[in-house]
């Protein structure tokens, strides 16, 4: 059973479970202000945090059992239901009356599925995803979009407060803080999308993408992701950008978003069409890559196709 | 022939054809600078222009013929080829050495071809696009993009730097405009359509969308468009949006983009869904409606096909 370091601050007790691009950041910025203890089927990422301070956990049950509060930052809804209701799994020592927060974007259904389940044993969820990516991440300043009962939210709210410099408050019940992350990750992928969009029928023009995206990022055209993944884009024709956001996530999270819009029976052809095109660059070889690479799907490093 | 009034200010000669939603503040704004005549098909658009001190104009070749620059303001192609071909048209009666400014979205093929006609009178054309709306529109303050060779651009800047805060001189050739404002629509558009399909997830998940908008616009899913557009869609549920920019604007324009993608064998199949949507929008009877009334395609007033 871990302990906390003798040196560990006052506070609630953390259990992070999952220690990728966001769980590595957020652990080692939560380690700094509340006893930490953190579990990744990779040892190596869990030694990154044990190393500023945070204790060892052998599986995700051996983390929960001394926890007040687990932090699941696990990549889907699979790894979220093994990291809970596994053979090893948090649910099965987490303290009733204990909280599970579950940062990553899994959609409306599941969050409400893994409420119910915790329920039979007493454990409350925040469901409470998270945008901004690694940097923000570490330096909690994540834009987290919350829904959890009033009770449930001010005893996660030592984690949260200290991971969000924007916290917004959706509803009082699991899944409604994902309801909005799947509109914002509509709207993310499709801007993306668009910027690919731009980026590549600039080159097919024979203008310079980076004069057109200077051009147009400030005006009526603008959005953040011009701004942000535009430049990315151009260095897929060059070096290749540096992975800050994989493009398969957008395959995972374009998944929930045409599946919620189809369960709520709203049209999104949009965000279908640039579903395809996630999928088109997952299937390019691109899944691993900067989700700014969807960009040579339809302008190709290589030229082909051009006239 | 009509002849400036006394008053008129000193500076070359403008003709204004044209006083739609674009061509009306512009001209208005022209007036208090430079001494302008004007053209409209409606009488009561010319007056609006004529009491500001614009001289009168019966026709387009009435307008030209003691004009130095001649700035198109029509709506589409064949209004421009009506406006300076017809047999009133401006290209007939426009001096050689004249310059014709086209400030209409046509698409980088028909400038050039009208470049190319008139060249056959030696007149010039200034391919200015132009962005902002009409508010920006009456004060100078639009977004111009720019295709001409350096003598003509020098002949066109009284008027275009009257009616600019931003120019951006593409290329020295008329097309270089269009196919940079291409790029501007096809993201404008689908920026409006993500938005749109936001609004309408927003609803279908029982979401109050003004706080979907209002915690999204400045984050990751953030564009000029849902700021800008968002909140009128929530006014299509309402009163209705007061019309800015037609929906119909964007049946042409995204008509422009996959046309001219298509030259370039660019895929852009978010641009091409958008254009589906402003068809839709059309076809719903909402061509003279403000675009933002696209929502009501994916999210109907009425409620139909909520569940």
């Amino acid at each position: 059973m871990p302990e906390p370091a003798p040196s560990a601050p006052a506070g609630p007790r953390v259990a992070v479970i999952g220690l990728g691009a966001m769980g590595l950041p957020m652990a080692t910025h939560l380690v700094a202000g509340l006893p930490v203890t953190v579990f990744d089927v990779a040892a190596d990422r869990r030694a990154l945090v044990t190393a500023a301070g945070a204790a060892d956990a052998a599986s995700p049950a051996d983390a929960a059992r001394a926890a007040d509060i687990v932090l699941v930052a696990v990549r889907d809804q699979a790894q979220v239901t093994a990291a809970l209701f596994g053979a090893d799994g948090a649910a099965t020592t987490l303290r009733p009356g204990g909280i599970v927060v579950l940062t990553s974007t899994v959609g409306p259904d599941a969050a409400r599925d893994t409420a119910a389940r915790l329920a039979e044993r007493g454990i409350r969820l925040v469901d409470a995803p998270v945008s901004g990516g690694p940097t923000r991440a570490g330096t909690g300043d994540l834009l987290i979009v919350v829904g959890a009962d009033p009770d449930a939210l001010r005893a996660a709210r030592p984690v949260l407060d200290r991971l969000a410099s924007t916290l917004t408050v959706v509803g009082p019940d699991p899944g409604d803080g994902q309801a909005l992350k799947a509109i914002n990750q509509l709207l993310a992928g499709v801007h993306i999308a668009a910027a690919a969009e731009a980026v590549a029928l600039a080159r097919g023009l024979g203008l310079d993408p980076a004069v057109v995206i200077d051009s147009l990022a400030q005006g009526a055209a603008g959005s953040f992701m011009l701004a942000d993944r535009g430049p990315r884009m151009l260095q897929a024709y060059g070096e290749g950008a540096e992975v800050r956001s994989r493009l398969d996530i957008f395959v995972k999270d374009m998944g929930i978003v045409t599946e919620v819009a189809k369960d709520a029976h709203v049209p999104t052809p949009l965000a279908a069409a640039a579903q395809q095109l996630y999928l088109l660059g997952e299937r390019a070889g691109l899944g691993a890559q900067d989700d700014s690479s969807v960009v040579t799907v339809l302008s190709p490093r290589d030229g082909a196709g051009d006239r």
